[in-house]
């Protein structure tokens, strides 16, 4: 694929995006204007013409999009047909949990394997998915090329396991850890999953709401 | 606290200086000015600057922010200094995963109670927070007012629980159901995980870098 450069924020809607318009296919809408998805999204018509207009035309003017076809287009510039595969490092509540409930090949990805320092968890399967040793790491990653590393080990482990990774040829880590990991090499992409940036938006609408309504009551006392 | 309307993107931009700041605090670095903290956060300085100024005056002129300072504030702007209390719904693998990794209370947020239908798990303690039966659920909250909800329940207890929640008087959901949330009641506020936000943009990037390496490679091929 011919590559543009593109805004982080625009890469960033890319998923929205795609949640959305999932959800439209599976409420039976086959075609949306930039306004009405614009709309649903909290984003101006023209922003979305510009985002996809990143990409090539996907619209044709006046008659809005077709879902299904703008979805399978996302798809591709995400990569979802690539077929990456990857592994998760630890088994513990997160990755255990990823393993239960996240549907990786819903996105594209092939989960191969899991690694473990448990041996009560070493050589069992987790929904069809092997669980290896960390003494196996190197072997399997021999044999195996693999695209991402989920990291999902203590905090203590993040780094050190990162860095046994990296040199292992691992180019891209899924980091749960919440250990920032601006290693020396920029070769490697990171993607940070940082539960506490959620969390803190939803702690700054809330005082914000909680001010306003203060705002309205000491009105609403001032007038009696 | 005087509110002005500000942009949700400077609004999801402050977690992330705050992050960056216990970071410099932890390296001992007390002053830092908006051209570094930019460079450090891949932001221009006048971005900062202007990030800032929705809140007030910050920094002073050439002499950079005070990096305690700057960060207690971002702590007030955020809410972090209002105590709020939290309850966890599910206590799943990712409900375990956040009562035993997530520090609620480094982000200003007291959890008190859990909730579950698992009998084996009701009536017991994690961490310090009770587990308490569903169908407490009622009578906990008419005598304990609660700020927010995590939801961790299954797929199909999303919609139902959270209208209860609803019902019973919750104003702020925080959500890793991967289900949508938007129901009737616009008064709630529903902060949404999403890890699939979160690996597409990994696999978009990933896609990128690929591609760039096939361009050098068809390129050299061709001058051989």
């Amino acid at each position: 694929m011919k590559r543009v450069k593109v805004s982080n924020n625009v890469i960033r809607r890319l998923p929205r995006y795609l949640r959305k318009l999932d959800e439209l296919s599976a409420n039976g809408v086959s075609r949306i204007s930039s306004f009405d998805l614009g709309q649903q999204l909290g984003l101006t018509p023209s922003q979305i013409r510009q985002d996809f207009s990143c990409f090539g035309e996907f619209g044709q003017q006046g008659y809005g999009y077709n879902v299904a076809a703008l979805r399978s287009q996302i798809a591709v510039i995400l990569g979802m047909d690539r077929g990456f595969s990857a592994i998760l490092i630890g088994v513990g509540n997160i990755g255990r949990a990823l393993m239960d409930n996240f549907c990786f090949s819903e996105w594209g990805f092939r989960l191969v394997s899991a690694f473990e320092i448990d041996p009560a968890l070493i050589g069992t399967e987790f929904k069809g998915v092997p669980i290896r040793s960390m003494d196996e790491l190197e072997s399997y990653l021999a044999e195996n090329p693999v695209d991402i590393a989920v990291l999902s080990v203590p905090k203590d482990a993040a780094v050190p396991v990162a860095e046994r990774l990296t040199a292992d040829g691992i180019r891209a880590i899924w980091n749960f850890t919440n250990v920032e990991l601006t290693g020396p090499d920029s070769d490697v992409l990171v993607e940070n999953i940082h539960f506490s940036d959620s969390l803190l938006s939803l702690s700054y609408f809330l005082s914000e709401r909680r001010d306003e309504q203060a705002a309205r009551d000491a009105r609403a006392e001032k007038q009696h």
